[in-house]
């Protein structure tokens, strides 16, 4: 048996590819490499079993050759999705972005996934799907769903394609609604991004906007586990699920005061105004995961301990 | 000022661009003419005021030529939008139907108003972004949205796409959830498949499914009516609603013997398995219009009263 794993040279695959692997199913990886490193691949222990190609996913003729060349690994059984742009305001200021990275690649998929009959879409979805609501908890019975940013747009779109694939031709769908999700490989994401800034003045830290955005997050060790529990859970064919920490968040103030403290104690932090970071920020939501503490699954790390962890691990990552 | 209506040869343009046009504003009309036909509005007493473009909006640089051509007849303060496949079972089929037709089409409007400066969006979505929820009355604040056509699913995505623009760069946006309509002039639908059965074999009605679907039909004058009361009562900058009867629906067959009652009595009514029509058909949904009842708008006629206005008008259509 096969399973492809699409973003395979990226964040979450890196951390989801030893245990995939270790059911000991044929892994096949693909990515563009756009963001995802194949050092990634090549430095887990099932790096060597791991069968890397380079594709874009959007590209249809690419798409179905990835399938040709997966199927002589084993009949293929399921099809992992984490492929996306993953830069929310590149995608605002070009939608091409969103809609090529995440909702052609899902769309490809699932065309190739009728054709080769193979029958298990599990997607990284996000809590951008449901927008900016306000104090209003975040559960997957709300709606509407009126995203803010073309990639929460996206992933929206991609999980209704998902959706009616599963009424057309396939036995379950995941729709892992991904909240902030830290750790290493770090290639993107607050932490990273405070880091760098810092290396290149170390004087001074530059938050976007005021610093009250409140934001819940997970680590990706967390993320990985839910999402393999998840897997043997679901209770219906389709299936969307909010995945997170069970608290309410931490202040964007505390993470730049987190960084510092670990980098380059004594930085000044300065932060802009307003309240959003960037176009197509949500500042601050209340994610439910009730859904998933009701079907047994609780999380190692709340988001302080999540964002601590990842800062450390982070700060190795860049040699500090 | 000028309004873009896209879509604007099809069955809802031909019902909304009198009024449209009655308040001075210049209409361009866009249509590829894949079902819809300039015919409907030479028909229309607002015709010769009225600018067609033959243009396939998913085409990126047909679409920009269109507001280009749009201008000189004034500002462009609205875009309307109609244009989609509108053949659920063929989109099934083959998703870039859908993906081309009922989103592109959207994607590429969206896109062109930001670099136009056009401000307000009034869309044509569907009672499909709903899925098949069983029993449970389908109102905005539900989900998760599940669509199960592509039909669904793309007309999900172009919502998801409209309310992330409105983020970015639009004032207003309308998102008309519509219901089952009937009216004419008609180009597709339960009623004219009827018809168009009875004309070619006057001896038996052969119905897919065994008729126990249950749904609302609305007719179009009563959507156009509601389409402008909601552009003038809307309360939100982003605002979806669901536009349909008060009823519950009728069921098939009352559809089937009425149509034959009409049309010519006496032919043989032949029912087929199954709850669905046909793949991607929701057989049976509760459509709330509460929210748009609390804004303050009726109809006038519910779905019997709509059905037999449109049967006896698209059977005077077909020349009977």
């Amino acid at each position: 048996m096969t399973i492809i794993v699409a973003g395979g040279a990226g964040f979450v695959a890196a951390n989801i590819l030893d245990r995939l692997a270790a059911s000991g199913e044929s892994i096949v990886a693909v990515d563009n490499l756009s963001r995802g490193r194949r050092e990634y691949i090549d430095a887990l222990p099932s790096g060597p079993r791991i069968h890397f190609i380079q594709a874009d996913l959007a590209d249809r003729e690419a798409c179905l050759s990835v399938f040709t060349e997966a199927v002589p690994h084993g009949a293929v059984t399921e099809v992992w999705h984490f492929a996306a742009n993953s830069d929310i305001p590149a995608g605002v200021a070009n939608p091409d972005i969103d809609h090529k990275d995440t909702f052609l690649t899902t769309f490809e998929l699932l065309r190739a996934m009728k054709q080769f009959e193979v029958k298990q879409f599990f997607f990284a979805s996000s809590s951008a799907v449901y927008g900016d609501l306000g104090p209003t908890p975040l559960h997957e019975d709300i709606g509407p769903l009126l995203p803010i940013s073309n990639y929460g747009a996206m992933k929206l779109a991609a999980e209704a394609q998902a959706s009616a694939a599963a009424e057309s031709h396939l036995d379950r769908v995941c729709l892992f609604r991904f909240p902030n999700v830290v750790g290493v490989p770090a290639t993107h994401g607050v932490i990273l991004d405070f880091i760098r800034k810092l290396k290149a003045d170390p004087s001074v830290l530059q938050v976007l906007g005021n610093g009250s955005q409140k934001k819940a997050y997970l680590h990706v060790s967390d993320l990985v586990d839910a999402m393999l529990f998840v897997r043997e859970q679901a209770t219906s064919k389709v299936y969307p699920i909010n995945i997170g920490p069970i608290d309410e968040g931490v202040l964007v103030r505390w993470i730049a005061e987190q960084v510092v403290a670990r980098v380059c104690p004594g930085a000044h932090i300065q932060y802009g105004t307003g309240r959003k970071g960037w176009m197509g920020d949500v500042p601050q939501f209340h994610y439910s995961t009730k859904k998933l503490g009701d079907l047994g699954w609780r999380p190692t790390m709340g988001s302080e301990a999540a964002l601590r962890r990842a800062i450390d691990e982070i700060a190795t990552q860049e040699g500090l």
